[in-house]
């Protein structure tokens, strides 16, 4: 087995956190010596073990003079556990592998450098760019203090998300459908609009079983949402955030009673502005979100040129009609250079539907 | 080799006739003995001799006892050309492998019984999906009288094929927009609406070198072309209907100069009937449509049931807009159970698109 199989494996581990570890990253560890595996690790959730002392606490021999392969820079600082550094060298560690170094400015490159200095031989960028796409959320929150927002719609062949008459469930295919629910399962916040609320009355939960269930936003700016709604019934067992700007104090004292969070953000043209929303939610450590939103949502994100990634599911059917539901609508862009740039990124299948992922360009 | 190896062959040879042989079929030919090729041929266009005679014309040594592979069943009657089981008789063929029967009611299995009858062993169904799939437009035409009719639309990936103040050039890039020529030369028509000649006044040509300039078909209803437009300008040169319902006689005279075929058709709903004009294209032996029609067009052509696949070319970008021009509009459908149904069949990238091919399913 190479550096890079052993990699691998440590990345196929690190995946097992998905959804449990944010805001911290996944992370894997695999422990050889002699080519043979003497422990294995990740970081199951938030709160528990990093992947190394994971893969510590598994170890089938003693680790002196053996090969730490872990997908992100050891690291070297007192958070919720003590520095990873430190038990690599008590273990006495030979070499250590790294995929990537950590975004963290508190950590990058100083864990290599406590390594180096005890001796250990260290080597990095073995299958960087995977360990990268792994934690893209990490990566993209640590750096900018900012979720990392999803765009997600499903439309018929000619670009449409209802018929004229609002008829929505479904266009898809139950497969898509399903594929939804590990993008649920994946991120940490889902977010919708007060029309969406009123139109479906959704749960917004993830429907894998032993999947997360994302924290839900509404945006909402006259604080419209029903205390009878699905999501205000289930908001003490799920967190709820309301982003309103509206609101009569006594529709927030019961929303409020009911569970929900009631989050204050001022105008943009008559909206609740939504940059100002999601700093507000990157500061409440929400480091990604999904928006299932219709048009009118779905344009406001845009706007704000922070919209990182578009996941769009393309059902084999054709609704027509010049007044149907299109995924993004407002006033949209008047010239063709104007309109927002996407990098294509990977097409599948998924039961009679494709689903096309983008991530944004830079503008 | 093996026969499927030599069919291949001959499949590739009855390709190179693409855009030039309607309404016949592509067809290819190999003749081998002792596992060694002495004879290639393919139809190479309308009026020309048959792959099989195209093939005997170019042997290395004489033929008897060799191997025939042809893609399509040798013709037994008369039509431009002498019947080519004459030809495969008289060179004392001893094997003849067939991919598909031919449809045409005149010929099916004929051409095989006469075979039989002079002793010549004949093995059939060799890549018969890849010849079906090869000539799904001769089938289709031979079988129903209809043209084979595929919309083709480019739209950003929220499904809009303009800004709201009409821009559309060009929404895809320029591997798209090139392999929209490959379209253009494949199929024997070219259909638009009125409101695409007056926005774009586009000339509708083929602009691959050597290729098929596609007849071209406007749907005007009130004979509003204009005189100086590009396609009247040019319709002494290429084939140009003009299918109308209402016009002045001295504009039809003009347009008659300018050397348009006009077309008259009933009514339906305001607008030309489309079925009608289909039937009436099927009978003129035009036996393919490319419809590069807007919203208004395309919703017409589907309500016709008359579409036999889709092609979707999606860009990576967001235009937005409640008012922007979407691919098919109208009325569109009611409910989700009346989409136009269809099948997905390809995807492929071409530069940073993606386009999505589908054929329509029956209702």
């Amino acid at each position: 087995m190479t550096d890079t199989d052993y990699m691998q494996l440590a990345l196929e581990l690190a995946r097992k956190g998905m959804g449990k570890t944010a805001p911290n990253p996944m992370v894997g560890a695999v422990i050889t010596k002699q080519d043979k595996i003497i422990g294995l690790g990740y970081h199951k959730q938030y709160g528990a073990p990093h992947a190394e002392r994971d893969a510590f606490a598994s170890l089938s021999e003693p680790a002196e003079g053996a090969t730490l392969y872990v997908t992100l820079e050891p690291c070297c600082h007192y958070g919720k556990t003590p520095p990873c550094t430190d038990a690599i060298i008590e273990h006495k560690i030979k070499r250590v592998v790294i995929a990537t170094l950590d975004p963290n400015p508190l950590v990058s490159g100083k864990g290599i450098q406590i390594l180096k200095e005890h001796g250990i031989s260290v080597t990095t960028g073995v299958l960087e760019a995977e360990a990268l796409e792994l934690n893209h959320v990490f990566f993209h929150y640590i750096t900018s203090g900012l979720p990392y927002v999803v765009m997600k719609y499903a439309m018929s062949a000619d670009g449409k998300i209802a018929t004229r008459t609002g008829a929505s469930q479904w266009i898809t295919s139950e497969e898509a459908r399903n594929h939804v629910h590990t993008l649920r399962n994946q991120y940490t916040g889902i977010m919708v609009g007060i029309g969406t609320v009123k139109a479906d009355d959704p749960l917004l939960t993830c429907r894998i079983p032993n999947g997360n269930h994302p924290v839900r936003i509404v945006c909402d700016t006259n604080c419209q949402i029903a205390l009878d709604s699905n999501i205000i019934k289930t908001a003490k067992d799920i967190p709820t955030y309301i982003a309103y700007h509206t609101c009569p104090s006594e529709k927030r004292q019961a929303l409020e009673q009911a569970g929900a969070i009631l989050i204050q953000i001022p105008l943009e043209q008559k909206h609740i502005d939504l940059s100002c929303l999601l700093k507000e939610l990157g500061s409440l450590g929400i480091d990604s979100i999904l928006a299932e939103g219709g048009g009118i949502l779905n344009e406001s994100l845009l706007k704000t040129g922070l919209v990182n990634a578009l996941k769009v599911y393309v059902a084999p059917k054709i609704i027509g009609g010049a007044t149907s539901r299109t995924p993004v609508e407002g006033c949209g862009v008047d010239t063709l250079n104007q309109a927002y740039p996407f990098t294509h990124t990977s097409t599948q299948k998924l039961g009679t539907d494709i689903l096309l992922e983008y991530i944004a360009q830079k503008r």
